[in-house]
């Protein structure tokens, strides 16, 4: 899978790893819908000690088998220092959250790894403490630096954030990094998912990644933003409209043997899934 | 012209009228390129009271000249209750500014017209506080409001202002006013203009006001922001095609015998025009 | 009634006029407890225009008659330039508020006269437009100018608005215009206005104006941030207290007779108070 | 050093330790004035990884001496879990810095330990997630919470940040952990520093820190929002004024032999203050 290129990606899975057949079901109708990437969370950043935070290893297992079964790479969040070790078992690409965009010893320790990243812009971040962000981890020798807007922080409370879609064609003047959009966290409804996601392959976002969810209503986390399987093969449509509007094209979902092997699968940390 | 349709209007002209062949030229120019109303601003509300203020009534009075030549209806601001009246005489469509969004005498006054209005979103304001500002036209029956997005004030200083796209399909389901986009005022820059033009086309909007001018580095105000006349031709070209990818068209001109007549040019004030 | 001088003022009234009694009694009451000035809305901007919008002409009238049993000037909102004249009858000091810190109209008008006028920032104005906008009236002549901190928007919703008492020392720098703050409308809680009056007073302001009311929880505006006619009698210690702290003292209450007459109660207009 | 009782802490020190002889001498002065810790960072979260990253351990080893000399204890930066055991050795209390709010794994990590900690609040942290952010160091067991109100993320650019001392009085009604606001970072300009720290003392903080140096114009870092030596001592006594106005003290120095013995110095790494 290339970021950045000519073809737009689709980036589609559950806010969080619930189970294994959840995670099956979406990885199997992602794929049908065109998208050529898995994302899911095993560790969660939840702003309350309270809230469910995921079910760590085990749901790095379940990606690791879904990937497999469904030939989508995964991207999934490490959030500390000290679990890159372990996420790079599983994952194909490390996404740094919002919330970790200035976690300085995450970032270098991820920019010592030769793993692609996906960079989220922090919530309250300027494009330039964005851009340096990203610096952090090229400074170490990570090269493979996608960015992520997902929304800024505003007095408006209509949506959870402001989707900054202005950033788009300013990074492109800044920076030859891809950019991708995260309409899902920036809107937190799912009637807004559909049209900031077409607006953002119309202002030229190399990619889009939603929450997508079996049945979204019920949920562990973020539900009320997560498309059911149905809306994802319809985004997936009106975004190859609109790519060839633009003078793009919809990236092609790669064949499962052209993955490469993980270390995840082998090893028994995580259990559920051997 | 019809706002809210199934066609997406193109509205284009300088940020202020200042003089009459710049407004031909342009005028000339945006019909060619496909723009079906004419904006240009005679009263100009300014921060600094010792920045230029506009040319009023004279300013008023090029504006129907061109309107009459091109075939393209006006909308230019209206900036106070006292000149509802003078500016009715000119102008097919009366501009209430971000500033002036919670004017309320003023909102009162062009409420009792019955003339079509386009209301700017206050650079602070919140979605429902807009929604409420047009209540007050509607209710005293002027039912021809149009919103204008034109970003909110954030943080972010590469932009101007922040647009915010995401208001576009929240109006949709708390309204049934048609919603243009105002990408010059919000991003302030000129290559910011067109992709997020784009941009508003997909995510919904009914329409674009942007910024024209045939030469823009010189342009007394907002220069850094305007089009210059061929960028605007191959803006309505790509927004044709985002309109046609999202099953939309866009609207065409009108004819100049179409266009009703208006008290404006008989009379003699604002003098250079007759 | 001096405002930038040596002595912090106190300024107090309920948010609308509701009706001659209570005004009387809060009259009363604020002279009691030591207030120098009269506040109250007799015009009032709402952002809805279908809520109390004031008791207009009657209002002022009902000021008129407590300003001059009680012995306190009185400063109250005017809302557009047609209102300036009257409103000058009534009212010792003009008030334009947030919402039309922009209105240039109305600045002009207001500017026009010589009477006193407190500028309120707008809610997402910067220092430098606050200035600028003082600068409409001061270009007209109008030099008694007091500017008004009452929060600005920000993404914090645990306030209605986040109080800028940063902004005060920054003007000292950059004016010699005498700056009140105004607590009541930036937290919209009783609880949070009287330790913001304290911390205005620490910062430098001149003066504070604040809500009041002689039953907060049966006020037909604004009643939840009122202050009730005890709880203004104690602030105005505290406030003496700080205000020795920093070298500065209280601005005594001035006497009914050295108020200068007002045209108004004179004429017949707003009827209910002859 | 008691923090949250009725006396009010001025803790005092530079931005970074640059070297022993300046944090001799800026400890020195500190106490003279007045201040009960001492502030200052080793490890320093910048924007950018090409500047000045602090001097680490032998910055440690640094504030471990002065603290010994000068009878100051020490609070100072912690930015990542695998830190946490080494800062301990040198520091009385552990910073969690504003970038940091939401790094989950150091808040459960120091929420191990049983050190004071001082949580700052996220640039654009609502209360509520700084307080949900201070439940992950309670959680864990960590009781010593104290936090630090250090400006939010606004519109405004005439300062730093907007300083939100409405946030004193919210947190009252919502917590019992101390709080203590920082005008240093939060106006980044050394003249609002003093005034800002009284309105902190009026609105009812529990303490102030700030940032001073020797000559604070050849400051590695921050020099701009520095108070010289001279400043601190005045502003400390201003402080105990206002503090008197609200009915409280300012808390006086501690002796140096009160101090616990910290692991610390005992140890070579670090090197220079053996």
């Amino acid at each position: 899978v290339r970021i950045g290129g000519q073809a737009v990606v689709l980036i589609a899975g559950p806010c969080t790893v619930e189970g294994l057949a959840m995670l099956e079901e979406t990885g199997r109708a992602a794929r049908a819908a065109g998208a050529v990437m898995l994302r899911g969370g095993a560790f969660k950043p939840r702003s309350s000690p309270y809230s469910f935070q995921g079910l760590g290893s085990q749901g790095l297992a379940y990606l690791a088998r879904v990937r497999a079964q469904a030939g989508l790479p995964v991207v999934t969040e490490v959030m500390a220092p000290e679990q890159v070790e372990l996420v790079m078992r599983y994952a194909d690409m490390l996404q740094i959250g919002a919330r970790n965009m200035q976690n300085y010893s995450l970032l270098r320790e991820v920019g010592r790894t030769r793993r692609p990243v996906l960079l989220k812009r922090g919530m309250s971040a300027s494009i330039d403490e964005w851009l340096e962000a990203a610096e952090y981890l090229l400074a170490q020798g990570n090269t493979q630096v996608v960015l992520c807007e997902r929304g800024i922080r505003t007095f408006e409370t209509a949506t959870r954030f402001t989707l900054d879609l202005s950033a788009i064609p300013v990074l492109r003047q800044r920076t030859h990094l891809p950019v991708i959009v995260d309409p899902s966290h920036a809107s937190g409804q799912r009637h807004l998912v559909g049209p900031l996601a077409l607006a953002a392959v119309a202002v030229g976002a190399d990619g889009i990644i939603v929450e997508t969810h079996p049945q979204p209503t019920s949920a562990l986390c973020d539900g009320a933003q997560s498309l059911d399987l149905d809306q994802l093969a319809g985004l997936r449509d009106a975004m190859a409209r609109v790519a060839g509007a633009v003078g793009r094209t919809m990236h092609d979902p790669v064949s499962a043997e052209s993955l490469p092997a993980l270390l995840g699968p082998q090893i028994s940390e995580g259990g559920g899934c051997q």
